[in-house]
């Protein structure tokens, strides 16, 4: 996600430590500390605005969400949501997608979910997509063994991309929705993006996969 | 596909036993004898009225195909279709998908297509449609060792289930068209009802899966 660059941003983000990690390498192993509890850590691999990851905090008490982007203008309005929520459960993380075993130990995180990823339909770009397989290898390490990754998407060659990559890396499909929408899915927490398009008539596609 | 009983429709298929296999079982293990050559088959389970099967022959002239259905009527017309073609390199035959290693040797079956099958929508009867594991084990037996189905229909219910039956299989998806009449995929051959379906606005979803 692209938005205008936001003036301050960084410094909003380093004066909310009680929600943005500024150090994660120390965090790596320690989320539990992080959050004072135990309970699964779920994250967000490019969680833009924030609605998606706020929303499943608030929907969901006993499970601890983190939200992570590069960009630190996204990451602010993230910000924004995560403070009016008031939830306990949500923490943001601003570092790059490829180099998540820096921040998690193996198995450190019980799901994973990839929402409106960049498409980057050029062939040239397929390395960048977030479901290519290098990032998929980065996955498996810090997921569980059977880990399982929730993506959802309204691109259609991504999403035909990413079901046969990760078909093709040996990962099983659990359940395919082609009409998120249309479906009697009752759980969804929409992000910004979806909430937009599928307003439009844009169709949402879905797919729970299992390393 | 259910189509009105035709008057005469089993004469008319006992009277060309060139086209239409009449004793299937002494054809097992012996089908290059039948085309005269040692060309590849391929089969078409639910073949419908023979546009799909007819043309692929026609498109394809070194490899041999079969049309597959149960019902009499509706492989009629198919015949009517294999006929008009005068293609040399297919035949019809009337048995049960779910019987097919009575017909066919292990591995003897190059490639199979299963087209716009029926959805049975159902729950209860998940098991009669033809992606359930139970008729993959069958496909996989006359198929060679990682031998493909390629399925295509407009039924978004039937292909969430097949993505995710196949892969559960433990089958790989090779490529995926969510929109099979917007990609640049070029020689595709139109069956009767996805014409009609399609001039409709009907998406057309398409899979190469993989044993």
């Amino acid at each position: 996600m692209r938005v205008r660059k936001r003036k301050g941003a960084e410094d909003y983000l380093e004066n909310h430590p009680q929600y943005v990690i500024l150090n994660p390498e120390d965090a790596k192993g320690k989320w539990h500390l992080v959050f004072g509890n135990d309970n699964p850590i779920h994250i967000e691999v490019g969680s833009g605005k924030g609605a998606f990851i706020t929303g499943m905090a608030l929907q969901n008490p006993n499970i601890n969400y983190i939200g992570i982007d590069i960009q630190v203008s996204v990451l602010s309005y993230a910000l924004d949501k995560v403070i009016e929520s008031q939830a306990p459960n949500v923490r943001l993380l601003r570092v790059d997608g490829s180099s998540l075993t820096n921040y998690f130990e193996d198995g450190e995180v019980a799901l994973m979910y990839l929402n409106f990823s960049d498409p980057w339909p050029k062939t040239r770009h397929e390395k960048r997509r977030l479901t290519y397989k290098t990032f998929l290898e980065t996955y498996q390490q810090i997921l569980p063994e059977h880990g399982e990754i929730h993506f959802k998407t309204d691109n259609r060659g991504l999403f035909e991309y990413s079901l046969a990559s990760f078909s093709q890396y040996g990962m099983t499909l659990k359940q395919v929705w082609l009409d998120l929408h249309a479906s009697n899915y009752e759980s969804n927490v929409m992000t910004e993006y979806e909430q937009k398009f599928s307003e439009k008539g844009q169709v949402i596609y879905r797919v729970e996969a299992q390393f």
